[in-house]
């Protein structure tokens, strides 16, 4: 069992909003991760759980200060996991140059380059690894939600297509819809898995939407003020590509808001009773 | 009429939280402040203002970042005004080598001491120039209630006791309660006021509550496990200063919580709501 070391405990609108950090065997170095348990958690009442992936320049922290999520975590008997958006301290040359590339900014990938391939292996960690440390250590059952934000909102997506039988829901705020296109995820894919595009496609929810067989349906909420809609987010192609390929997308957009997290923390709250409900079903 | 300038301005469950930045003529420099405005108000629909005052560390940004607050003050049809914790930039040597003195944490006082006087003026800032400064450019009517955090909650808490008629209601998050009894409270009013401790009376709460004729009731709420309890908060203290004087105090001690915005999100919810049903009150 892995052992994982608390940093902090702050008690939360009944239960605990803790820190902790872990030896990650996916990224060959420690990473952190935050988690919300209501009250009611127990050995004897294991609840499920959502994984919630943050967006570039984030840590497992932004979440749980500024979406409010735990009052309705609380009330809708949802744990909630939230783990840094990257591997850090991993000595490689320029891991921290870039806002949008390198610590921040995993993308939720398996690196296959060589200079990454070691250590940024997000898709492994939030996939597999995770899940796991999860179930070892606190009062978890089997089923298991994910939503993120902007790239975590893309990496929700693209987990969810790619592992539809894991979760039970998915959901994303302000996603990058089609990374392959736009400047954060051609950075991204090209640092990290090289210039064949072939490859990026595994990793690209507009891409994998073409194949999915298991289908399972797409929540999204954007603003229509966010200032990265146009240059980043690509939203309207992705509804064109689950339209043609019969993809269930939900895009709810929202006039007036815009990237920020005062955006996401107007919305959570639908988005945690969304995820309740399918989690709270038999199947 | 004070220009003042905008900063920022995000949607936020219906309404708009905004940051401003003008010239103060109380504190000689520029002063920040944020604002949540919900969707309804108009110039046809003035809403109620609740000051909220922040503590040691903390600007303008905490408490619209982290306290969930938007969404009970969007219910209840309240504007939160959040002024800065103290003047900042204003070249007095030593103004930023503490945490807990100087640039955030002007601890609500006038200063009286040469070095600080100019600048350190934030009673007058709150009391005075920022509802003078709100009512000139939001869409308010005259009523206004008062709270905050830690030392914010004791700005309210005395800022209240002093001028009873102008607040309809006061609380706070686990409020300094006797500052002239404590590290923090000897420090800052020390530096900002002098030696003379009779001085530091019309500044604490402690002992204002002593000779306070027309009496706003307190609400206070305190983690059990706020770290800072016995050395800074002094609520027992208060507390028996409260009753001697037969001074009306409902506090309330939450198991388990620390002094972090996670208890203050926990419970917002509640002090809105009682704040927005004493501004709704025709009296």
């Amino acid at each position: 069992m892995t052992t994982i070391n608390r940093t902090s405990s702050k008690s939360c609108f009944g239960g605990k909003v803790e820190f902790y950090k872990h030896s990650s065997s996916s990224c060959n170095c420690e990473m952190s991760f935050s988690i919300f348990i209501p009250q009611e958690a127990s050995t004897e009442n294991k609840l499920p759980v959502l994984y919630w992936l943050s967006g570039l320049e984030c840590t497992e922290k932004n979440f749980m200060e500024k979406s409010g999520a735990q009052r309705c975590a609380a009330e809708n008997s949802v744990i909630i996991v939230a783990p840094d958006t990257s591997p850090r301290g991993c000595n490689i040359e320029g891991e921290d140059e870039s806002w949008d590339f390198g610590s921040s900014a995993g993308f939720y990938v398996n690196a296959t380059q060589e200079k990454w391939k070691n250590h940024y292996n997000m898709y492994d960690y939030v996939v597999t690894e995770l899940p796991k440390v999860i179930a070892a250590n606190f009062p978890v059952n089997d089923k298991k939600s994910i939503s993120g934000h902007s790239m975590g909102g893309h990496g929700a997506m693209m987990i969810a297509i790619r592992n539809p039988e894991e979760y039970y829901s998915v959901s994303a705020f302000a996603p990058i819809c089609a990374p392959s296109l736009c400047p954060w995820g051609e950075k991204a894919f090209g640092g990290y898995l090289g210039d064949d595009k072939n490859t990026w496609k595994m990793y690209d929810s507009n891409c994998l939407v073409e194949t999915a067989t298991q289908k399972i349906p797409i929540l999204i909420e954007m603003g229509a003020c966010d200032p990265f809609r146009e240059t980043q987010l690509h939203l309207e192609t992705f509804h064109e590509t689950c339209q043609k390929h019969e993809y269930p997308l939900t895009a709810n957009i929202h006039e007036g808001y815009d990237h920020s997290y005062y955006f996401v923390a107007s919305f959570i709250e639908k988005h945690i009773e969304y995820h309740a409900q399918h989690l709270r079903s038999l199947s």
